[in-house]
């Protein structure tokens, strides 16, 4: 037996807490210590014998420099409230709405060649001449009474969103930091000089954690408290905009990019819709900037004899750890932040040698949502036993190489509870990880391909963490899948015309009509839904949620409607008569209709379909044969146990029932099975105990668990 | 003082009944007697010195006729269940799903001329040379596997579908009956003859009731009783089209319509969706039509010395009593059968002498619905009750001509409490048309536009009965407003766009995006936007419920967002942060929120709004200023005597308060105040007795209502 206490642990050290800090080392059996936004390092703890990470935020620690050269800040799109005319004058007020604290507008000549203002009733941009800027205003001459105006303009972002986001959380008083852009020339230079200075500096440093690279996810903040989250995307490439990179784009796209493809009529690029042509090239474009300049930072820093991790939040923005030039960093190593099991497969799936988790809580007295965790009313242990739950499930399928903590170590103090669960979850993990590297835990026979526009760029997440897209049936879909006995991909609607569906057994396509996981536009092909009528036919299983291959123009507004036998009406089938039917039971399904939506609006297309929950007379869940394969459709999906359990069970039907090995009984129970080492995990996700059965290779297995309880039995 | 028992009432007599039939003639007072579909008048009944109605389908009573030419009887356009191809040969069983008692295919050379098959995957048609028809199927080469193929066909309707449901609905075992179509020239001589014979026989008629005119509402059936009812549209075009009507049409109008301007993919054209313009193009073409040969009818009536009556239902397609052609036909009055107060409107405001009113219940064993009446378990009284609370609302503020029932006088024995209902009924209905013989009722400075697609061409009605129609929300702001004291007009988009609005106070849209009630693409037009914007910053409301204004290809899904305050996120907004609010309440506007819908994806667009009713933190009731208008938003609207009082309360806030005269302070009661005759009308909507107070010219006045009570108030 192996010895589960020591390694594999990042720890957060303070200065000041030193005694605390190599205590908990010892409790938690750290390998490395690391400092935080807002901590740092004493002699006595870089000396007493840990490998030792160092955070640096690249384009943050410069404010000298920002302000001696304001124009390598980094910038963004914006766009004005729209104006209505009354006359044929408009004064379009910039900045109006948007908080001052991080923008100021970019009049440079370079900056207002990009602006724009548009007839948003016509949907016209208006000739350049009609208008010109002053004093902070757009003034548009010849404008037609009652329409509505907007001016798109590029603003100059002035103070790092993290630091801003800490800043005001934490009540902090420091300076604001600001950012660099790494296009500028001077900037870079600058920057290259200062990461060889801090690595000849820093020589205890065993790895750079870069926090992270350039770009920072989206997040324009608006001046009224009322609506101070203006716009939040963890996923899109506004704040890499700059003059500088639209004319560098256009060089090597030969098209130039607009305002209107940032701003978007003031829906911006979310991530969650499909992106246009211009996006995607945009995106590309960025990609090869950012992996070319960390590719840059990671050689100076390994020629000091460090290795470079990156953390895959904040300015991860053009990393794209699924991307093409990804590899070319030359990245030593990926650390992601974890409440959830999607993230801990989307971390664990970058090519790169070491895959790393920080665990949730952060040692901060609040958490993200705003809520206490290391203060009064608060309950760390809880928060992170809750989180440990999802990501537990999800390391027994796929490991990682280590583990992790952020903050201030100093808040545990005073929450014992928290320390020990965090020991506890340390030697689950370890023991986890040395099964997996044994050998892979069994999967049923079972090719489960998740099918939206990003496919395997961008898998497993959506745009950030569960909580921030809950409204989305798609995550709780990869929530649920990311611990189950199955093998699990992400294709795009590309992929799936272009032979893909061969090596797939289950293609499974959840999302709201238009939108980046249901697919929108890409459903008007007709290869595509060739494709996959003919995957189905020959025996594959089509699992639509909510609004799947939902396009309107067509016969259907389900483009898989003729697999799935149910539709929805868009309005045009108001009154046509609906097939009647008797709802059904099937011993094979766990059917958990709460996990469900009730979409009145759905209508079964012929009298064969199975319908397995109706709500209101409505039909939410139903299953059809088509061919040698099957269509089944869900209203919608919200995940937990149950529903988890009941996914399983589709995908079981979907794919044969096999001997039914390993699952267990009773569905609050989940299990792992690693054959190398004849052992079953098996996680309790309910605060009960549970005793259930799981037949295994030797016969039925009897377990007792206590609430929550991991178990390791070897068989 | 008059008297109010006798008058302007139509009773259904029946042979063998004789004594019951003179009893309840005295007791109601009736001055009319009919027959109905399934009874005769006997001669006892026919000399009493009651004026005679009687009623005749003119299209229906034919099956010899329609057997020796069955090449007159009328079709229809069907589409078959799509076929999904697994290899280059489809083969289309056409009939196969339809109900084959009401359908029979139409395989005569210039029925095929017009068939069509279509590849729905690629939503082109399929050329001629690739399909032929064989023994019931349309057989398919050169198909693409995996795509989806229908065929559109003409079929004969073999079974009167009024006769069809009447039949299957109460059992009959008589022989189906036939229709013919009157575009047949052998068919229309032999009609033209048939009802000239049947003046001749008739001497004792006073009153032609054509049941009605020539083409039903479209009812297709299904083979399957899972799926008996496939579509029902009470004014949809399905039922006009023929061979002959498609050559003629081209020949008229210079281009071809084909069988998908009829089928549509399987949707059909449903009223509930904006026309296309062949659409448009061919109801102007069977209106002309239809009040061509109506014409020629009533005149053959009224040279027997007869007067012409029209049943608003049933075969009334095409007879557009709001069309161009209406007043042609020289119609001496139409009967509307009501369960609502916007049915009364719509029968009061036709350009014609008479408007009579047929009650419901139906004097029939079971109700539309399906449950019973005049048998076990029935409570006819409170049927009636209940249809009377909402039609004696709309009398109030429009009266008709005439009242009665109809169906089998002897069910009525056993149900005493009916027979006093509808004597009081019938003497609170004159009480009501003698006071507006007098003069027309107080109504608000409050002018109402309703505004969709179908504009004055369709007021009131949607498509069919309230409970055919309930899932859309401009029904129940019909129904609401029937009852008003507000002066209320339908208008299309043209009709707002080209100056209508002039003298408007209040726009209400209200429907679901793309429908013929939101207007769906209609919005797509700034010349719309610019009126309406003009309309409400000059002091004009604009309501919107539901999904007003919606299109997709804005800045804004509602393209009256900015005068609203409010728009829909249709997926392009899922992360943009959302105004926070506090819901208030206003003194002078009675919330129902039960009333309201529940949109989860509505966002305030600025911070100007104030939002009047929220639900789970999203607003679902607003109002803002705009210039001097402004902007108010329901999400749903459902009436109730509650959401009445609250209608109109929102009324009274976009016109001004007014001195709130002849509004009862108890939300629960309405008025309507005759001017001329000093007497104001009070209804007592509820099953609670009520008092409360009304301002009047005289001060205020005390009321006291028993529960349901209409009580004549001389002031």
């Amino acid at each position: 037996m192996l010895d589960f206490h020591q390694g594999d642990f990042t720890l957060p050290g303070e200065a000041g807490y030193e005694a605390l800090t190599l205590a908990l080392a010892r409790k938690w059996g750290a390998d490395v210590i690391r400092d935080s936004d807002g901590t740092k390092l004493s002699d006595e703890i870089v000396s007493a014998g840990y490998r030792i990470y160092s955070t640096i935020c690249i384009i943050r620690q410069h404010n000298a420099f920002a302000e001696a050269h304001p124009d390598a800040q980094q910038q963004t799109f914006l766009i004005s409230e729209p104006v209505i005319a009354e006359s044929e004058h408009v004064d379009i007020s910039l900045i109006k709405g948007y908080y001052t604290e991080q923008f100021e507008l970019n009049t440079d000549e370079d900056s207002l060649t990009y602006w724009q203002v548009w007839d948003r009733t016509e949907n016209v941009e208006i000739p350049r001449e009609q208008w010109h800027y002053e004093d902070g205003r757009v003034v548009v001459d010849g404008c037609k009474p009652w329409h509505s105006y907007t001016a798109s303009f590029l603003c100059w972002r002035v103070w790092e969103e993290i630091n801003m986001y800490n800043h005001t959380t934490n009540g902090w008083t420091s300076a604001h930091l600001r950012q660099l852009d790494p296009r500028h020339p001077a900037a870079w230079k600058y920057l290259r000089d200062w990461l060889e200075n801090w690595c000849v500096e820093n020589p205890q440093t065993n790895v750079v954690r870069l926090t992270s690279l350039f770009y920072n996810f989206v997040w324009i903040w608006g001046d009224d408290a009322r609506h101070r989250n203006r716009f939040t995307d963890w996923a899109s490439y506004d704040f890499t905009v700059s003059p500088a990179a639209l004319k560098a784009f256009e060089a090597q796209y030969g098209y130039a990019l607009t305002a209107e493809d940032f701003v978007n009529g003031g829906k911006f690029q979310v991530t969650h819709m499909p992106p246009t042509k211009a996006k995607r090239d945009y995106m590309s474009f960025i990609h090869a900037f950012v992996a070319d300049k960390a590719r840059e930072l990671v050689e100076i820093i390994h020629r000091h004899g460090k290795l470079a991790y990156v953390f895959y939040d904040d300015s991860w923005v053009g990393m794209e750890p699924y991307g093409g030039h990804f590899g070319d960093i030359g990245l030593d190593g990926i650390i992601k932040c974890v409440f959830s099991g999607f993230e801990c497969r989307l971390c664990a799936g970058v090519n790169t040698p070491t895959h790393e988790l920080r665990f949730h809580p952060y040692l901060f007295p609040v958490g993200l949502g705003g809520l206490p965790t290391f203060s009064e009313g608060g309950h760390p242990e809880k928060d992170a036993m809750e989180y440990w739950l999802h990501v537990r499930r999800a390391l027994a399928r796929q490991s990682v190489d280590r583990i992790g903590l952020g903050g201030y170590l100093h808040l545990t103090e005073g929450y014992p509870q928290f320390v020990d669960v965090i020991e506890q979850m340390a030697m689950d993990f370890r023991r986890l990880k040395a099964l997996h590297s044994h050998g892979a835990p069994y999967v049923l026979p079972c090719r489960v391909a998740v099918l939206h526009t990003w496919g395997s760029l961008r898998p497993w997440t959506l745009s950030g963490h569960f909580h921030e897209t809950f409204m989305h049936p798609l995550i709780h879909i990869n929530e649920a899948l990311s611990g189950l006995p199955v093998d699990v991909k992400f294709i795009s609607f590309e992929d799936a015309e272009n032979g893909i569906l061969d090596n797939v057994d289950v293609v499974i396509n959840a999302g709201r009509a238009g939108d980046a996981w249901s697919g929108g536009e890409a459903w008007h092909s007709t290869r595509l839904v060739e494709a996959l009528t003919e995957f189905v036919h020959r025996g594959g299983t089509f699992i639509g949620v909510g609004q799947p291959s939902a396009v309107p123009g067509h016969d259907t507004f389900f483009r898989m409607a003729h697999v799935l036998g149910i539709d929805e009406d868009t309005g045009a089938r108001v009154c046509h008569g609906r097939w009647t039917f008797a709802a059904e039971t099937d011993s094979r399904i766990r059917v958990l209709a709460d996990c469900l939506g009730n979409n009145h609006n759905l209508y079964l297309t012929d009298g064969r379909v199975r319908v397995l929950c109706a709500k209101d007379g409505v039909p939410q869940m139903t299953l059809r044969s088509f061919g040698k394969g099957m269509g089944i459709y869900m209203s919608g999906f919200s995940v937990n146990p149950e529903s988890t359990a009941m996914l399983l069970d589709l995908l079981r039907l979907a794919c044969g029932h096999g001997d039914g090995k390993y699952i267990p009984g009773d569905r609050r129970v989940e299990a792992a099975y690693f054959p190398v080492d004849k052992t079953l995990v098996a996680m309790n996700n309910s605060e009960q105990p549970v005793e259930t059965t799981v037949l295994t290779d030797e016969g039925e297995l009897r377990l007792a668990l206590s609430p929550l309880e991991m178990k390791f039995v070897l068989l």
